[in-house]
């Protein structure tokens, strides 16, 4: 697989990551949902195998590579993962997910759950990527970059081709953006065809800054949605193609994000964690307005999280 | 719209409901979900108007009767009337909700909420229904029944309707019953061509205790689901249908409910009440052993609850 952003062989790749992942991952719903008297088409990834998109990419890197006796290696102790976990699982192979010393109890256990060795280790998220490279290093297991890496991309990008064969005829995707992954491969997958509009909270502005910097730049991160979408850096590889292929970068507050989760449960008993439901916050808050006739659809892309916030705030 | 359960009438009618009730509800989407090494298709039912089905029967009764300038009125302090308060404010007609004294002050909220003329009285659902009986006859409101009435049965079949387009290859369905509105819409559409199975809680045998008898009998019901599958006694209208087009009734324990609702939760982030959850239970269990490639499928039918139980028990 090439590390480039050519034009020309995203889609390819993307048609194989989605041929290699399908028995794995799910095929998941969409729903038309009006509101406030717009229609928009929600795509329930939320309901994807591992609780998030994440799934996708993280199943097409461990099957696009050759599997190292010492299995995989990734630094993560959120939504990345919990899917390296669940794909190694299933694939019978040795997972080794290195997090930092805070993460929370629930978390770890989900990790054990899932078969995985857990490497407890080191005060922040860098920490844990520095033990989890000298790991490699030391061992030759195969690294499972969270985004930065072009069978992530591939793999994540199949929601965009899943979604345009569910959904033909949506002019505009409304998509949450982490460490840009998720958007990169969808956007490469639209090539220009969908219009994608990125959305980051106001905390998490790391496509943001580096769309403003002209470069990817280093952000510090925080706030509501920081667990799943606080990336200190954009992907160099999505990079250019969020340059050429998104239209619009968005910012939304906490509030609209909590708004959103409220809104998804309260209107369509759709559970959404804060990054699942920040492309529909852009909605919430009015930082996008959809034109008259103008066919919206909205990621929900992650639910991994207590649903006990859902109730505990309003009725 | 005739009170007779004729087989040649009854699709006829779902047809008729499915027509006048799409533009107020939603087309809840489908999801393969493999689980234990069976494939089943699950019928996302709770992401309906109302987080339930009940929007359906709702509606085509709403829109099939001269609506009178009492409006309309229920005895229902649970999922029937808020979707017939839902169906209610969304057509702009006044809606008379007969609740218990006892009713949780949350559900009280929502049916204001949804703008209802909430009646509070009486210790019991039969003094709320005898309350609601005295209002009809002294006001001329519609009478909206929650199961029993032709126009409810032909708005709930139009699920079946709809799933058969969907996954038109499906074996057989699993449902969950409380009055048996649900599953005699669905079993009127079905005809016998697809198996139908119904499910219920040991504390909600309701059609289990009828088909025994031979007829409708009152039953005491009790346990996890009653507040969505605790009729006391089943639709008259439904079982002539079921004696027919039933093809087994299982009964499930209060335990089998909650895991289900957990692993629902848990490999799916689909939340599901416990009513929701009690078709799939009936797989959870085992009281349902599907054979080598049968193609089943189950409908997860409600969602008002608080979600918090389900991160209360399992991590």
């Amino acid at each position: 697989m090439p590390h480039t952003s050519s034009p020309v062989a995203w889609p390819a790749e993307i048609v194989a990551a989605a041929r290699r992942i399908a028995p794995h991952v799910r095929i998941t719903p969409c729903m038309d949902f009006s509101w406030q008297g717009a229609a928009v088409n929600l795509k329930l990834e939320y309901l994807q195998e591992s609780g998030t998109f994440k799934a996708r990419g993280a199943f097409n890197r461990l099957l696009s590579a050759p599997m190292p006796p010492a299995g995989v290696a990734a630094a993560s102790g959120g939504n990345h993962g919990i899917a390296v976990a669940l794909a190694a699982r299933r694939l019978n192979v040795p997972a080794h997910i290195f997090v930092p010393q805070h993460t929370p109890l629930a978390k770890q256990e989900r990790l054990h759950a899932l078969g995985a060795d857990v490497h407890l280790g080191g005060a922040a998220y860098a920490d844990a990527l520095a033990a989890c490279n000298a790991f490699r290093e030391a061992t030759g297991a195969l690294e499972s970059h969270a985004y930065d890496h072009p069978a992530t991309l591939a793999g994540q990008g199949t929601v965009a081709r899943e979604w345009q064969h569910q959904a033909p005829d949506l002019d505009t995707v409304l998509v949450a953006v982490g460490g840009g992954g998720l958007i990169g491969g969808m956007a490469a997958w639209y090539q220009g065809q969908v219009k994608v509009v990125a959305v980051e909270t106001e905390g998490c502005p790391t496509l943001h800054e580096a769309l403003a910097a002209g470069r990817p730049v280093d952000v510090e991160v925080s706030g509501i949605a920081a667990d799943s979408l606080g990336a200190r850096r954009i992907g160099s590889l999505m990079f250019p193609i969020a340059r050429q292929h998104i239209a619009q970068s968005l910012l939304v507050a906490d509030e609209a994000v909590r708004e959103a989760q409220q809104t998804l449960w309260r209107e369509a008993r759709i559970a959404a964690e804060p990054g699942g439901a920040t492309a529909f916050a852009a909605l919430v808050c009015g930082a996008y307005r959809p034109a008259a006739d103008e066919r919206v659809g909205v990621l929900i892309c992650g639910a991994n999280f207590d649903p006990s916030v859902l109730t505990r705030t309003a009725p």
